[in-house]
């Protein structure tokens, strides 16, 4: 099936779009729009302490993606308003979590600077993105199947924000947790989820590389692994068998292990590709990171001593996947 | 007329295209496929020193847009891509000129953040845009105008790279060259050009607040003067007329005034922005800068003690102009 070309202007003033629909999010306005309605953009900008000028474009650059439209000062959602609504944390992700990698891409794929911390995120806006990205796309997935679970004590490897332990212990009384993270960043804000949650007794924190794992006496008893968005992060394959392999023998009395992570796709022509993945497969290219398709990661569970119970697949980010894993034996 | 509504997936990969187009510009793609047709995308990042997996997802997403298209690792040019390398200049404007500015926008529009320089863009990047939008859309109306005109002393406010003089000179053996610019950055870089290019006995370089001109012994002989690209600084109004009179009182010998700049559009509805025009507007506002129409200028012009002999149309950036001012008396 062949498209309509694109023209020029309408690449560039969706590049606007994005940071805009970005933006909107982090100022309420896609809450606005959605409880209340129209509303009045010079109104909207007084009560939210906000430059109205400034204010005035950001519709207007959302209104060149049909996000809204505009008449005047009032502003209504568009045809792409629920899209673009569902997808705001992806745009948050690319414009604000990498948007000082895809601005500043010739220097950072020159071999030569390819040494050292050679690239910069914005952590923090990565966080928040996942947080939602997990709220609106991922739990749908999770949450049936981890109520269909057994389990006393869950472990989070790589727990960003803590999200995920702090929900499964508010839903189950008696369950504890343990949230793993190799950032610093993460470790910090997680621990003070927690606190803020009066969960402190128990969930703890602790800092550790999910990739090479020691065996701990805080491990034992754990009966549920869950990884959330860091999969990939175990690859290349020979280091992924060996990771998981590894993580069978420091968790001694696991039951249950929800892998879910985003694959790197293959099927998609070049003009039709999905949301997100393109994002993600181009930011991780340039930080040098392997990202695993669907079909790479099955052989790999076999090898490192798990039997695949079920796929479950994500719909969004493309070629998502939640693995469910028990120990083999 | 009405038209297709784009998906919210578009808008999406749109935005990595933009990025694209201005690093495929720095990195010489446009050049190579150009000049040698099409390529091979492995050869290619080799022969660069580009890491090669990178190199594969910037055709991609240049291809998403269809600036290229892709075939295995043979990348050609598609159906955008002259549109594309006309354009490239205002895409780095955006992404990597004003990327930072873009991608934190949330913060930049709320009041209480809006004092002191609360934004940051890359000057050196904008520089490097700017010299190739003159090069692109507005040396065409500039040169035939300046060719018409005698004059032996040209002073150009807001002067940036120095680009301008030094070709003025370069092209008229007895001309001589005053450059003014208020940016550190913009002194340095044009020193340096005007030291490189042999001319620093005919070019002088000084910095200087063009809105705020005292008299100088050496504007004394200045016939020619010209101004691209920061007029809209001149602004708000009163203070629009006031730099502008002042102008012709601090040059006593002045013939003609080519003052060129982009104005801010009023007719296209938000589905229809041209290329850049929204950007331009968008990031003014933010910055909290007003830009004049181009009918706004108009009657300035004559408050000032100016008479326009002609208003020379610019087409891209949208409704931008090169006035044409002498003296009234
Ligand atoms: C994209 S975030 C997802 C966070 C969380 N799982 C969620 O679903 O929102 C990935 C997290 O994995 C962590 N991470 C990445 N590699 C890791 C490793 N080798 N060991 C431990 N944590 C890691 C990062 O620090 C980050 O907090
Ligand atoms: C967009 S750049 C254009 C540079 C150059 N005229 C060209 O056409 O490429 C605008 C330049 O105007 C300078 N500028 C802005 N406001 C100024 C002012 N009030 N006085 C002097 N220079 C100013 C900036 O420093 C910058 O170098």
């Amino acid at each position: 099936m062949s498209k309509t070309v694109t023209t020029i202007a309408e690449v560039y003033n969706h590049a606007l779009a994005a940071s805009a629909i970005s933006a909107a999010w982090e100022v309420g306005i896609f809450d606005a729009l959605r409880e209340a309605g129209p509303l009045d953009a010079e109104a909207f900008a007084a009560e939210q302490g906000l430059d109205a000028g400034s204010v005035q474009e950001l519709f207007r650059a959302l209104a060149a993606a049909d996000v809204v439209s505009r008449e005047g000062v009032k502003v209504r959602p568009g045809p792409n308003f629920e899209e673009a609504d569902r997808s705001k944390s992806l745009f948050h992700w690319m414009t604000k979590g990498c948007g000082e990698l895809f601005s500043t891409l010739p220097d950072l794929i020159r071999e030569e600077n390819r040494v050292g911390s050679f690239y910069r995120r914005d952590a923090a806006a990565i966080s928040v993105a996942c947080r939602e990205i997990n709220a609106e796309w991922w739990d749908p997935v999770f949450r049936p199947v981890v109520s269909g679970l057994d389990f006393s004590y869950v472990a989070d490897l790589g727990c960003g924000s803590g999200e995920r332990l702090i929900r499964l212990a508010q839903s189950r009384p008696g369950v504890r947790g343990l949230g793993i993270d190799a950032a610093d960043g993460a470790i910090e804000v997680s621990t003070k989820a927690v606190a803020d949650a009066g969960l402190s007794d128990r969930i703890t924190i602790t800092q550790g590389d999910a990739t090479q794992l020691e065996a701990r006496a805080e491990y034992a008893g754990v009966d549920l692994l869950t990884s959330f968005m860091m999969g990939h992060d175990f690859w290349p394959r020979a280091e992924a068998v060996a990771s998981l392999r590894r993580i069978r023998e420091v968790f001694p009395d696991l039951k249950h292990f929800l892998l879910a992570d985003a694959t790197r796709t293959t099927t998609y022509p070049d003009t039709e590709m999905p949301v997100f993945s393109m994002a993600f497969e181009f930011a991780h290219a340039v930080m040098g990171d392997y990202l695993p398709t669907l079909e790479e990661w099955g052989p790999v569970f076999e090898e490192a001593g798990w039997r695949l119970v079920e796929a479950h697949p994500i719909s969004v980010p493309a070629d998502s996947v939640m693995f469910h894993l028990v120990p083999a034996n």
